[in-house]
Order: structure tokens, then sequence, then C-alpha cells
């Protein structure tokens, strides 16, 4: 993520920083872990104050913390450090918006070694190991829940709000709902809506927990199960189908839309939530490369344009599809309507 | 590497790419593993005719190609993939500049497996595996040997240029000499000089079959053994110590720079070639970002300045330390004077 050097000569500094990027991975590890932005933000600016405070070696923080500076979540200014605005909002453990956590569930050891095989993927045009990510009652998924929730909840938070101003949703069913937060914060921002969960027995125990602690248990019901076998129901006027469409090629998508259609109401809406690159696939950055993590991981999953989910929509009868202005962090919100 | 898209909220987008950077380091290496370079410099543009040459699924090089497009190593027109001059350059099987081989070394299990232990590096200060790279008779340093010739035969040749203003050299001492290259480029440059290769014995296998097949074998010799244990003999007018001293701390450099000076002649050079940080040492970024990998991977190596390396020879007895105006790759010439 840094900027190649102005060189007049040709370089290969784009490959050398290429090829050793995973340095970068195990340094923002390396950081939360030893707990670097919390430190600072408790006042150790420099790297003899932050080493006392995280019971690491002077030396090996003050490389840390260089590296850190080289990669934008720190900035130095003569021997001290100082946080970045997004790392003292996100991984300083005091803040309420800490995000470390997710490091648990963004570097399990099966995305790791799915990567590992990342040749043999390519040629054969998805996962190289079996299923990936996909398998039954997979116990990543429950690190996804316990993980993943405090860098959803400001998502969530904003998704409900952009939702309420469609309406207001009495029954709501939240598929893959994992942690559970986006579900949660539509019956926050709605306190006449139920919440029907579909995820796996196991990751629906960590969303149910969430929704004790944040007080919506009495109207939180869960639906356990494979969510392209377990009975639906019906009669819902809003379905939350969060970072969930990406696992899966355009007719598995079509299929599983097929069957939300059916399970809502006339006038009833599907809030698909998802990294959704420009037609060029190569726009904006983060959106188009999560393509790669699903080819790495998933047999066939992709991250899909806005065209190709408005076809996947429509293709299982919804009348009509929008893309919501504003970002849900680093998702899209496509409003499909029965 | 990618730029950080514009947000007027706060976003964990560089968190995010940072945590999932090791998947450009898979992704350049599947693509070298995969001929991916070769086959669009052959004609092959669209992801259907590079899957065909590249014995791969379309969808799989769709998604490699997108990825490395996002990451400035292809340009992407419609649909066809356009190779950026540093790719074509360096990353064509068929360019005489091709450096691909360099993963082998780059990605060598010891490297990767340290950097899984950076946590426990930062802690103390130092490589969690022993001794990391400097183990005696490491066979890595056969594979740096075999891989790095590529990367570095364009330096060697600047070095060379740069180092024959400075006056001719008959008696040449290239110390850890690996694949030779930079003894070998003085060679070529002066038909009178003299190279004697310091390495491991393994290693100097090597360089010796460098030199054969770029006709100096006649003019290269070998000293085997421990750089710090061998006898290097005397008389020498120029030294060469290219990416070596960043493997130790400053007493070691400077008791080793003291033995260099015993080993030249009066009126003798040593040629320093180091990735040099600014004093900041978070400029520029990738020379700065070197001291990661020593600290990841050495016990106490670094990437020092150019005020470190001067006072480092000035303590070992060398009367003047000046830094080459060009950059020889991405590493800096530093001359040091007896």
């Amino acid at each position: 993520m840094t900027a190649t050097s102005q060189h007049q000569q040709p370089t290969p500094e784009r490959f050398f920083n290429a090829i050793n990027a995973y340095e970068q991975t195990e340094a923002i590890k390396a950081a939360v872990e030893l707990e670097i932005f919390t430190a600072i933000a408790e006042g150790n600016t420099t790297s003899a104050t932050i080493a006392k405070r995280c019971e690491a070696a002077e030396r090996g923080v003050r490389t840390l913390c260089d590296f850190l500076t080289i990669h934008g979540f720190l900035n130095k200014e003569g021997a001290q450090y100082v946080l970045a605005p997004d790392s003292g909002l996100f991984l300083n453990r005091h803040s309420p918006a800490y995000i470390g956590t997710a490091i648990e569930f963004l570097l399990t050891p099966r995305l790791r070694e799915s990567h590992a095989l990342l040749t043999e993927a390519v040629r054969r045009g998805g996962c190289a190991l079996g299923e990936g990510t996909l398998e039954r009652e997979n116990p990543d998924w429950v690190k996804f829940a316990q993980a993943m929730m405090p860098l959803m909840h400001m998502p969530a938070e904003i998704m409900a709000a952009e939702l309420r101003k469609g309406g207001e949703a009495h029954k709501v069913l939240d598929i893959a709902a994992g942690h559970g937060i986006f579900g949660i914060s539509v019956a926050k921002e709605n306190p006449a809506a139920h919440i029907y969960a579909a995820d796996w027995k196991n990751v629906l125990e960590v969303a149910t927990k969430n929704a004790q602690a944040m007080g919506v248990a009495d109207r939180y019901h869960l639906l356990p199960g494979s969510a392209f076998e377990t009975d639906f129901g019906s009669g819902y006027d809003l379905s939350l189908i969060t970072n969930f469409l990406h696992h899966f090629d355009p007719p598995t998508c079509t299929t599983f839309m097929r069957k939300v259609h059916a399970a809502l109401k006339s006038g009833g809406r599907a809030a698909i939530v998802e990294l959704v690159p420009n037609p060029d696939r190569v726009t904006p950055p983060t959106a188009a490369a999560f393509s790669m993590m699903m080819l790495a991981t998933t047999p066939s999953g992709d991250a899909y344009t806005f065209a190709e989910l408005e076809s996947i929509s429509k293709n299982a009868g919804f009348a009509r599809v929008e893309l919501a202005p504003p970002e849900i962090g680093l998702d899209r919100l496509i409003t499909a309507y029965r």
C-alpha cells in the first residue's frame, strides 16, 4: 500500500514490494497483538515508552512503528509516533469502535492455506481446498461471528438507518446472520420489528448472545441450518442478505434469491449488502480485490457488480433493484423490491 | 500498495487491506508460476486467451489479472490486459531482464516462518527462529545465489560503471559474493581485474559457474568460509560489500569493516551497497521497510542510514565516506576510502 518511489530508470520495486507484502499482514497482526496502537493512545509516543508498555524490545518496537508509519497507520514526528485518525478510532482497545478482534477471523489458517494454493486455484477457477469456507457447520463462521461484529457495527447502523427511510419493517429475515448485528441494528432502529435469524446452529449461539446483550432478545427468533434448506416461512417485510451472495455462483444466487422472493410479502424488500466493484472490475480497489478472496476460498464465489446483482435479482422475480448512495463501511447496499 | 479510496467517514479500509496484504504475495507468485506476464507479452490479452496459454481456468485468470491490474502490474483496456512497463521488462520470461526466479529466494519457507513469529520477534528485538538466515552454510544462500542474480544484474552493472569512475581496480575482494554478479561486473568492466570471492563453499559453486558463463573464470579466485573468519589476504584496491552489513549489529559491522580496512592497500576503497533509509527511517518506503525484514529474519540486523554506515566505517579506520548519487536498483552505493 506504499506508493512506489519515483524512478527514472525501470525498477523492480513494485514486484519486490508485492512479493514482500505478507510483511504488512504480519506487522499489523503483531501490532494488534502487542497493543501498539493502544499504547500510543495512552500517551506512550517514543519507542522506549511504547516498548515498556507493550513488554517488548525497544529495537523491535522502533522497527515495527517505523513500518506502521511507512504504511500510513502512524505518523512520525521526530522520534515520536502519533496515531493516524483511523488507527485511533479502530485499533485502540479503549475505542468503542475497536476492530482489532477481526484478525481472529481474517487470518484463520484456512484462509491462509487456501491462498498458499492460489496457483492451483487459478488453474481450476476456484478454491483448491475442497469446499473452502463453505463446508457445513464450518467452525470458522463461529470465529467470524465472534470476531467481526466490531468491524460491522458501524456499517450495520448505517444500513438500518438507510433501510428505515424505505418504511417500517415488522417481520425481518436475517440471512447468514453471523454475529447478528445487521438484524439487531434493524431491531434497535424499530421497536416493532421481529428478527428471524438464519445461520448454522453453532453460529446462532453467538448471535443470540449479542441479541440478549443489546436488549432485543424477546424479538429475536432462530432459523438454524443451511440457508438453502431451512424453511424461512413467509410474510416478511424485509430480508437482509449481508455478505452472503459473494460465496456462490450467479445461478446459485438466483435460485437463492427466488427463495427469498417467495418468503417476502407483496411489497417486501431484500437488502443485499456486498462489496460491489464497478463494471471495470478493477475499481474501487478494495471491493474489486475481494474477487481474489472469493477465488481462493470458495468453489465459485465472486465479487459482483451492481449489474450482476440486478440481473440475479430480476431473474429471481424481483421487480426493481436500486443501489443506495451511501457506502455501508466498505460495502454497498442494494435493495431489491418484490 | 493500492491507494486507499477517498472516504468522508472514518474507514477501516487501510486495516482491512493490510491484513489481506498477503494476497498480493500469493498473487504475484501465482502470476509468475503460471507465466501470466509472459502470456500477455506473447500477445494473449483477454482472460480467455491467457487462460488457454497458461492452462488455467478463464475465471481464475480473469480474477488474477484484475487483481494484478488493481496493484499496478497490468493495465486493463476494456476486456484486454496490457503489461505495465516494469512488468514487461522484469516479469516476461522472454525479457533478458526477467527476474521472476527471485521468488525462489524471496519466499523461502524460513523467511515466511520467521515473519509468522513477528510478534515474538518484536518482543525480543530480533529473529524468533534462532540465528535466522545467518546459520553457517545455510542452504538458503545457495537459493539466493541461484535465484537473485537476475534481480541484481542491472544494479551490478550500474555499480561497476560508477566504481570505474574512481579508478581502475586490479585486486578486488567480493564479500558474500553470492551469485557473484557484483564482482563479475567489475571484472567485465576492467579486463585487468582479478576477483577474490568470499562466501560459503556451497554458495561459491554458483558464483564460479556464473564467472565461467560470463568469461571471467581465469580471473576468479575463491575464499570459502565465514567472512568473519576467512583470511582475505591483503593489497586489495577495492572491496565489494554488497547487501551484507544489514545482517549484523553496528559493533559487528565495525569489527568487520576493520578487517576489510586491513585487507585494502593504502588508497583502497570499500564499496558498500545497501538499502539506505533516510535519517527519518520511514522514507524512502522500500529501503526503510527493509528494517522489518532484518528484524524478522536476523538476530540483530537492520537497514542502516548513511550516517550510521559512515560512523561504522570511520570507527573501523576509514578516512572518508561518500554516498554516490545514482541508485543501484533499490540500493545505494557508499564508498569508504582507506
